[in-house]
């Protein structure tokens, strides 16, 4: 399995504080806490991105953290990876992600929300225990300081709603959604502000291990479109009486 | 469009401080707002509760409410009900009623929760505001006491989910959803704590009511079962050569 | 409520058999069933493609019938169209118009399918009877000749599936899909290759007048975005001593 | 892992036709090709079907074939599996299970169909390709020969629907479901007639292959229910000013 985790990497170079809780980029801090797989990094400042069409034919599932450059984001890069979800390569789109055009493309919404930046607590209530991305959590979890993102959150009803976060400002939001996609998976999950350590939680670290195990791809004869000829003798049918 | 609303009415006679709130019983109190529709109650302590086969076979939409009293609705009343959705009666269930037999029956599930009775904060955020059963509200709506329900809330995942509850003791509630059931419409609505004015609530009014007109039953063909003929000269199909 | 049925209108103009079919356009037709509204019809070459702003704000569902000539529909047309059905307003997409812009930039995908033109008999079957789109129909109906439309077909999973087809020649397909996307309802209805009389049937009109009136927009308070203070009083919460 | 296939085990004993295609029984059969898992069988005749308390407790998942006897499998039993299914346990429905207690116990719809039983061609098409269900598999596999099952299907709306069924005869069928319920999930699969060499398919196979995989518990925080404790210190709330 082959993970990319793609990283804007501004704040850390521009912020001090943020560069005080990831030192080497949230990119580099996520690439080091997956497990069983061969895990690279791509960064919005390299070439292409850091997505080349090699990377990306090669990547089973990609991770995807932006949050003040969205609109650096190249197009043709975008399609890139919109096309490279459709045949298949897992998504994980983390926090600030909701906002991304590569997001936004995919769910075809606006995919806005509200927020808050105080540091208030969030605590996560998972509600659909069965499912995978919930393997080995507790009924809910608490992080003590967080951004608020609230309803109402503009995307299509997912597919499977697994998580639902309480915030202590009064509001509610759908924090971990799934999304099939043409042959792929997408899973969004909502926590990872820069300034707080959140990438450091052992709870967050499993749900988003888990989601790379959920959304590797299925191997399958790809859907193919266009023209057809009939599988059965038309020539034959009931019908060929009447014609 | 008939309405009945079936309440179990037993609180309101034992308890001062519910008779308090709802002098006539929590059924007529409901019935007095229900809007557009010819409006009939029934209670647990009449013969056959109330839901006679010509009642039910009259009732356009069910309104339930039941709490203390569940394991004494009479199990053939229950299957009457189970059946009578599966033809196409709307069910819209209340609160306490997630416990009730013919919710359990329908949903497959054990329908328990996380409940407190401290008389805290519940914020109702709208998360699917498209949804008819949303129609006239704002993006949320407070209740200044009610009863806690908390996730995990043992049901299918709902068809769709509508509102989605805040507490101010840390819990969250997918508070109401839809489901669909042979040819019936479900939706189960949270709040209604006996001890509570919450259906004297605007909002809440506002919600049953757009209820019960999405619940109203589809007039179709409804579908039939059993041994059918082919609808297809199968004698003549591609594959009569080879057999 | 207002219904603006949109046309690409060229197929009638360069076909002799197309217009026999239909000597008004397509548009014509349907707007010539459509009940319990006030209908206008727009097409691809007027000014703005007959989708002004005026127009469309106006408009409470917009039925789109487009086949040979998408590209030729003019991006900031299609944005416009997005923006209103996000704001609310219904649209029902017909047959070949799953590949519109607007369509795939409503759902993410590539909208593609498997697709032959014999003229083979389609038999759709409603799977979800209790759903409004199906009032008043049949388990099933038939067109005698239809182009075949064939899985996989590239779309989200529908909220809700109500149709699906059988075709002569060996294929099926979901044939009836509703999505919800923003503020507004979208159903997908297959049936309408413009060589055969489909509008002609009254299954087919009764569908489409059905989808009118389910996807009419829902007054609400439209969700709001952005930055928002805090609803409870953070300083005075659990967490106050810990500060 | 630990697979338990239960089997009616009736019609093999007592139609030679059925003992042909399987001499030891549908479960001896299903058991053989079923991979990477430790598997065992139990039918209806064992003492308490041999679905004792033990064997449900440390089986993973449950593959289930019935067919003329579902009345004999005593309600003890059925709530028994019931649990387990809520508890995590997976659960595959095969074929005439469809209307099976436990099956109707989890859906809480009449589970009814059309059938007919004349050997026709089925088509299955994949509509979800990305699902691990579907791993492996073509666009599309035929059986040469099955009973026809038609819609209506009389089910919730599935959770995901995987597999569309075409049948020569002019029906269709929503042939492979998954539903999750509690903490377990559960997958329906149409196929699987006693008299047809079904199960011998290499497919059909790699569906319910892939359907173990896939079912397999969550290991989680088991959810909780009852009378809680609030999360937050209410007296400290916004509220506090105001009781």
């Amino acid at each position: 399995m082959k993970v990319t985790v793609w990283n804007e990497f501004r704040h850390e170079k521009e912020s001090e504080k943020v560069r005080s809780v990831y030192p080497e980029g949230i990119h580099q801090h996520i690439a080091s806490f997956i497990e069983d797989a061969e895990v690279t990094t791509a960064t919005l400042d390299e070439a292409e991105h850091g997505l080349t069409e090699e990377v990306l034919n090669t990547t089973d599932v990609l991770i995807w953290w932006g949050h003040k450059a969205h609109d650096e984001v190249d197009n043709a890069i975008v399609d890139r990876v919109h096309k490279r979800v459709l045949e298949g390569m897992g998504l994980i789109v983390l926090h600030s992600g909701h906002f991304s055009k590569v997001f936004k493309k995919l769910m075809g919404t606006g995919c806005d929300l509200k927020w808050r930046e105080v540091g208030e607590k969030e605590r996560i209530w998972t509600v659909m225990p069965n499912h995978p991305i919930a393997e080995g959590l507790d009924e809910h979890f608490e992080l003590e300081q967080e951004e608020m993102y609230g309803e109402h959150f503009d995307i299509p009803a997912p597919d499977e709603l697994i998580f639902i976060s309480w915030f202590q400002g009064g509001e509610v939001f759908r924090s971990g959604a799934t999304f099939k996609r043409g042959n792929g998976k997408i899973f969004y999950f909502r926590p990872g502000h820069e300034t707080y350590p959140t990438y450091y939680d052992k709870n967050i670290q499993r749900v988003i291990n888990n989601a790379v195990r959920w959304a590797k791809p299925t191997t399958n004869g790809y859907p193919t479109y266009g023209n057809y000829q009939p599988l059965e003798d038309l020539s034959k049918g009931e019908k060929t009486d009447d014609l």
